[in-house]
């Protein structure tokens, strides 16, 4: 499987990954054990800090690996991961190694010490920020605290959840600026 | 524009128009006044009760209209919408009524009492049940207590904003269905 050529990207335009909606795969590491989730339930929340809001259920293996380590690495897939997205999403870590079960590399992260996946087209380093929500509705509040981001393509073609096992594949650009002020761009 | 014939949805269900993540239209109505604005930001959080989070900034206009009334409708447009989408995100409802400028057709809730979009593919009308996080990040948390979809098309064209003023618009289908346990589907 093709890994991406990352570079560092601004943290407060993140919004540019998550706002399209793709599911996402996000690793986590607490003790020595490690894990990889797919996620369809996240938002951006705030540019500056750079806020995500994520739904992570406690059924979830790596709820505990999060909720301890208050860190994880959510990282944006694209089509040719799909098959392993759904393979993810369908096994528990609780029984197997998923880096080592589906071939995918783990790089080292610089602020937090949940794994990059080397395969995604960007990995953005998060830290709990806020979990009051958390008993209620299983939400997690993380800040965005360092981005990687391939430079090509330009729009990754990322995929999108419907549920009942059918995904939207991201399709092409519209530019619409004529229609925004300037200062909404 | 075109309208869409839309049948009655289960709200357990709505995780099939949102998830994928598109930009929406939230129309929202108090004392008389009633508006809409363009939405990039929100999350499933729940299947029952079907719950969805939303972050409204309370720059806009609209933001007192759904902290006063604690109801809005989710409207879900596809890109034949897209330019108005655009202007509706880009202008004020101070100044004017969005419904009008944009000629768009309010058709009456049934449990809400903001309008839902006739030209948009599916409708969702919520009441707000949690706002503690609001005065902090902007969210609100809403139930989805009635939905109303087109059936068809099945898979509706909708457009996923990127920043920038560039949109993402769906692309195909890909059935995963095969990877999934029973139980995930």
């Amino acid at each position: 499987m093709k890994t991406y050529k990352k570079q560092d990207f601004p943290v407060s335009d993140i919004r540019r990954f998550l706002e399209p909606g793709p599911v996402v795969l996000v690793s986590s590491a607490w003790k020595g054990e490690r894990n990889i989730m797919t996620m369809g339930w996240h938002m951006v929340m705030e540019f500056v800090p750079s806020l995500v809001g994520c739904l992570i259920s406690s059924g979830n293996h790596s709820y505990e690996l999060i909720r301890r380590s208050k860190e994880c690495v959510i990282n944006i897939p694209t089509v040719e991961l799909a098959p392993t997205v759904a393979k993810i999403g369908n096994c528990s870590g609780a029984s197997v190694d998923k880096f080592v079960k589906f071939k995918l590399t783990a790089v080292p992260a610089e602020q937090v010490r949940a794994p990059l996946i080397a395969e995604c087209y960007a990995n953005l380093e998060c830290k709990l920020v806020d979990d009051r929500l958390r008993d209620k509705y299983n939400l997690f509040i993380f800040q965005v605290v360092k981005a990687h981001a391939a430079a090509a393509p330009k729009y990754p073609k990322t995929i999108h959840y419907r549920g009942d096992g059918m995904f939207m594949v991201a399709g092409g650009s519209l530019n619409l600026r004529r229609y925004f002020r300037p200062g909404m761009l």
